[in-house]
């Protein structure tokens, strides 16, 4: 063992990895989020890690970030095989399957994907190379209707607010708001407008004044209009600053009625957790209607986004002649955990999911404490059987180590009933009943 | 819409994607395995889907099939990055895991591991380019009691019992007993003898002896002695033909003794989940004592093992000055549901997580059948609100193309009571109340 050669492994920049009970909270996590999906309808799918590089291409551009994957040695006669790449989200692949398998779903179809992507940035904290994302989408033929904008939100909070890292709030707002007023002021650049508008979170109202004031096509009448639109803001409890936006067309008009559709159908949630914020622009022309954003406001900690997404007005029209609108939302899981992990604020977990250790009385005891074992597995708990009959002090210390929260002792002799001890609080309950105990 | 280019989708062969009715199969069965896993108080890992090349090579000669990753376009100045490849099983990955966090960990470290694999073979019924393998180990420093070896046949059994796939039967040998067999008959190739052995599910023990007397190092009285060793079976209800199987050495003795341990240690589970079987090999020369190989035996379509594995002298020497001995298990998850699905023996999950449609009376009725699906929410069961006032029946049809098994009623008048309708029985109940109701 001495003289054998070894490679010592380091972590690969980029690609995170957990101890075990970081791991088990990362899997409460995503447990709870796939959870809330869940309950309110959503069906999962995974798509493959890969797609046909022609796929990931088909928008345009292909993005220079993406990984292709390639065999080590191809056979001379392999020439059957298309050049692969991971995905890089999941909105790509889930438009390929839906127009891959248009015939066999029903619609409005809703799903959620939470699946592992990957991107070649330069990585730093909150920003991996290898990323868990938690989707959901909902996708309609030709419509979809508003009702699907307003449960985003919903969805969104419960999600988020079931993680216990605080507060959550959802802001929303609607583009046709800012493009029809962009619309109306006869301004052509729109997308350098919304682009500006974009970063208020970040330089405040008069940085983005400064920047919209560079393009000497935009008046500094329009500035004004522009700016006093964008710093709207209304709980769903007082609708009065949206009611009162001053609608110059259809388009404005429209947007307004929309969000206030959505914003009424909200009244359930708790009244912080929502915000209508006619500042969230979400930076892509995708989104043509609703977005969202969704922000921790007890985690100064985290300045971006927890998630968001937003309507959009066709999903896979690359992939497949049908108008298929959509609306969906995304939350940056890996992103989140890995800066509230950096900043120590992820609780860990525990280093093993038994809720129970058996002890191992002796050898000749073994058949009954395997017994006892089996037992409580099947009435729900998660039980390991210590490995040797050992010193019980040793056993005990086992418990201890792994952060299991109950000893069970079965009888050392035929005399002595089976009993449990609390290793939290020490407490031993001296004559107990396998079938009937319960975990507390 | 009608003269854009659309780029029309095919699967790519080896990298399998299901229908939403199919995937909801699939999660079931992960989630039941995982349970499984967790019940013996085995903790997840997750490791990056990559590793260094130089960590897959570490142990010698790297596959070819291998996939490795590679930035679309490299920048200049990224230098950086070491060569990544794709992980093609989940053991090398965690031994290099084990090696890493060493200090970290608690031993007998316990872990389960599921996650997509990916190897270039070429793609068939069954063998996927891309899957997912469900892995337990156990890991201890210096020494691992015999415990785990006996552990492993129960938590296959339960996790394989449980998919609703038929009977499953554990097979059980220990390596030590051919090979002390062979060390006293003084055979020097016992690969070779090994390789041959483990065609005998194939070839039955007379192709066996055809190959073994073509090797001339071997005399026809050892090939009679290995045959009689390898097709000796032991029920755990009767284990007189491994009782009086006769020793020659220490090896053999060693073997027979810890075969007996294991199964005396599994007389909890029926006996027809458990079988001693000497002809059990596992193909490679890394496994040193138990080996296990589940069959199932109501599946003839299904004729490889679903899962193997076996006892191993050190997991991570090749990455660590430390001797760690293991023994786990792995079930072929991918290929099993592949073969299955394509006998038509996967039965088809629901279209959607939905146990309860909240029809939507009216706009007007809005706010209160939000809040009602809410509270049925809040309660633990999976709500759609129907997303849009249409015709009853339209709403109805909507239930039943999606498998969503109640339709919930809200009063459409102040006067109405709230009513359930049970789609599978059309059985409908007139006054209820959403906060004591349950799903049955």
């Amino acid at each position: 063992m001495t003289d054998r050669k070894i490679y010592k492994p380091k972590p690969v920049s980029g690609f995170p990895e957990w101890l075990p009970e970081i791991r088990a909270t990362e899997q409460a996590w995503m447990d709870h989020i796939r959870r809330v999906f869940e309950s309110y309808g959503y069906t999962n799918i995974e798509t493959p890690s890969v797609e046909v590089l022609d796929v990931l291409a088909a928008k345009g551009e292909v993005d220079k970030e993406i990984y292709v994957i390639e065999r080590l040695q191809k056979d001379a006669d392999d020439k059957s095989d298309a050049r692969l790449a991971l995905h890089f989200d999941q909105t790509v692949p889930f438009a390929r399957y839906v127009a891959q398998h248009f015939g066999s779903l029903t619609f409005p179809f809703k799903r959620y994907q939470m699946q592992k992507n990957w991107r070649g940035e330069r990585p730093q904290i909150g920003r991996a190379r290898e990323f868990y994302q938690c989707d959901i989408d909902v996708i309609g033929i030709d419509n979809l209707p508003l009702h699907f904008d307003a449960e985003m939100p919903a969805v969104m909070f419960d999600a988020i607010a079931g993680l216990g890292i605080g507060r959550v709030q959802i802001r929303i707002s609607n583009r046709k708001i800012i493009l029809g007023l962009l619309e109306h002021l006869g301004i052509e650049d729109k997308s350098f407008v919304t682009r500006m508008v974009d970063k208020i979170d970040k330089i405040g109202p008069n940085g983005v004044r400064a920047l919209l004031a560079e393009n000497n096509q935009i008046t500094e009448t329009a500035i004004d209009q522009i700016l006093s639109l964008v710093t709207i803001q209304a709980a769903p409890s007082n609708l009065d600053p949206l009611l009162s936006v001053k609608t110059h067309n259809d388009l404005m008009k429209q947007g307004v009625d929309e969000l206030l559709f959505v914003l009424k159908s909200l009244m359930h949630l708790p009244d912080e957790a929502i915000l209508a914020d006619l500042s969230i622009i979400r930076g892509f022309d995708y989104y043509t209607g609703t977005v969202y954003e969704a922000k921790l406001l007890d985690m100064p900690e985290f300045t971006r986004s927890v998630g968001g997404g937003g309507r959009y007005a066709d999903l896979a029209g690359q992939y497949i002649n049908k108008n298929l609108p959509g609306v969906g939302i995304s939350i940056g899981l890996t992103c989140l955990f890995d800066v509230l992990h950096h900043h120590g604020k992820i609780p860990a977990g525990r280093k093993s999911p038994t809720d129970v250790l058996v002890l191992l009385p002796s050898e000749e005891g073994r058949d009954s404490a395997t017994r006892t074992a089996a037992l409580l597995r099947r009435r729900g708990m998660n039980v390991e059987l210590f490995h040797k009959s050992a010193k019980i002090g040793d056993q005990m210390q086992y418990a201890n180590k792994k952060d299991i929260p109950y000893v069970w002792i079965p009888p050392f002799t035929d005399e002595e009933p089976h009993k449990v001890k609390d290793m939290r609080t020490g407490e031993q309950i001296e004559d107990v009943d396998p079938s009937i105990w319960m975990l507390t």
